[in-house]
């Protein structure tokens, strides 16, 4: 999907939201939030959701995600101390990998501000060889996705 | 004062509050909070008061605090996603200085996870010389000092 | 480019090189380099060789470059205490934005570790409205160019 | 030892080196090192020295350094893109903690920038247990130590 399409994404495009206070050196010497710091937001809400709702232990659990790809689209800037509201949804669940996309708001503002995401491979967490999705995992996941798929085939009949 | 002594801290011994959620990186391969994050933290607390309370504007303001010493005491580990609540305080209030203590807990634990703090010393943003803080920056600060200077002149007649 | 396509990079491709130590939080709690921090080392790399080569000061030019998307895609995990060696490259220059190209190695190895990028908006520093490049910063910038542009009409008539 | 004390360090009082290439976001709003980024430079070569030095494997040994308390005190500031060299020294090497010391130098620049440190109290890494060095650790450590230990008692009749 291009840039300029994702722009019009509002809040209601995403599933899954966290509220983060940004921090004083999130904002480089152009005060502004750096770009690089978008990733680590993007890292924070996903790892967020994988651990509270797919069971995802970081240190124990035989399966983890790495990441393969990431990007980011800057449309706003936004500057410390500003309060921030992070949207999650699931744009692509594969047998191993998810396609991630996040949205980046600034509290009490609705245009977008940024857009980003990455693909997470998951992975044996000793080997670090590619393995299919826990059911669990992808039972999580799949409540993020966007647009959301048909729940019963029954409902598409209306 | 000795770590032993600033460890039975509790809420009620700071001033101004905020709550920081935890990020992804901010635990390091120990699987726990770095011990360089606090201060972090310790910065954006004390700027987050001194921009809401003591006028400051870190981009357009004639004084700016630079730190010369800072110091951490940590007493319980803390890992990602827990949610930091971060009290504040100033321990001295010079001419052209102050000494600030930031106490860390997380969010429904009673017992302080660490303390710490560092002395700004305010500067002229531009020619970065030694200058005596003005009133405004005074007084907001004064409203954080432990123990709290006595409040009226007829009570220290007693 | 696709990133299979990337792949295949080598250091021949790229045309500026800086060698950076990792750091202990650079490694995330999955023991390796976290994939937030390669965005810092692009703004690392390209800021300095717009500081070294292009006259920019970050603190007095009349224009700034701004970053409005990034990317990068990941090939083989690195991990503290590791030395790297970043690669530089243009791969677009436009009358006020420019494309960069980083390629990540690890110092003694052969293969591209990641390789990513962003594209810089120059704006002006105070109004941050989008204007075009100086001369200066253009002649910098052009020797990064890949594949270079042939520098004489003269020579591609051989 | 009080900062003023501290300030006089030279080069010459420390004992292992490490040059690091200072990053964009290491700069805050300022335009300076932030404070922060400096306990991030003592993880980083104390690590480095323990790993290279002393057997450590941040992800298998069985004995890991945890920090319970870190300092800093700063007399020059310091700003992307310097490279700096940090020295690192042991101050005191008990039964189960180490006090480390590190210098912040700047390339080419004689003056102390900066001077704090830490102390690691070395645990099991599993029950995170206080636990005795390993004889391999506390060897390697000893060479750090300032100043050097009489290494015989013959030599000190020379």
């Amino acid at each position: 999907m291009s840039n300029a399409a994702l722009k019009s994404r509002t809040r209601a495009d995403y599933a899954f939201f966290q509220t983060y206070r940004t921090r004083w050196t999130d904002n480089d010497q152009y005060a502004h939030i750096n770009n690089a710091i978008y990733y680590h937001f993007f890292d924070s809400i996903t790892n967020a959701y994988l651990i509270a709702h797919c069971a995802l232990s970081p240190t124990s659990s035989s399966l983890i995600g790495l990441v393969v790809s990431s990007h980011c689209a800057y449309f706003r800037p936004l500057a410390y101390p500003a309060v921030l509201e992070l949207g999650l949804r699931v744009n692509k669940l594969g047998r191993s990998s998810v396609e991630y996309e996040v949205g980046v708001f600034e509290e009490g503002e609705e245009a977008l501000a940024a857009v980003g995401g990455y693909t997470h491979v998951f992975v044996d967490s000793a080997s670090r060889k590619t393995a299919a999705l826990h059911e669990e995992t992808r039972n999580g996941l799949r409540r993020l996705l966007f647009p959301p798929p048909s729940s019963s085939p029954a409902s598409s009949k209306l």
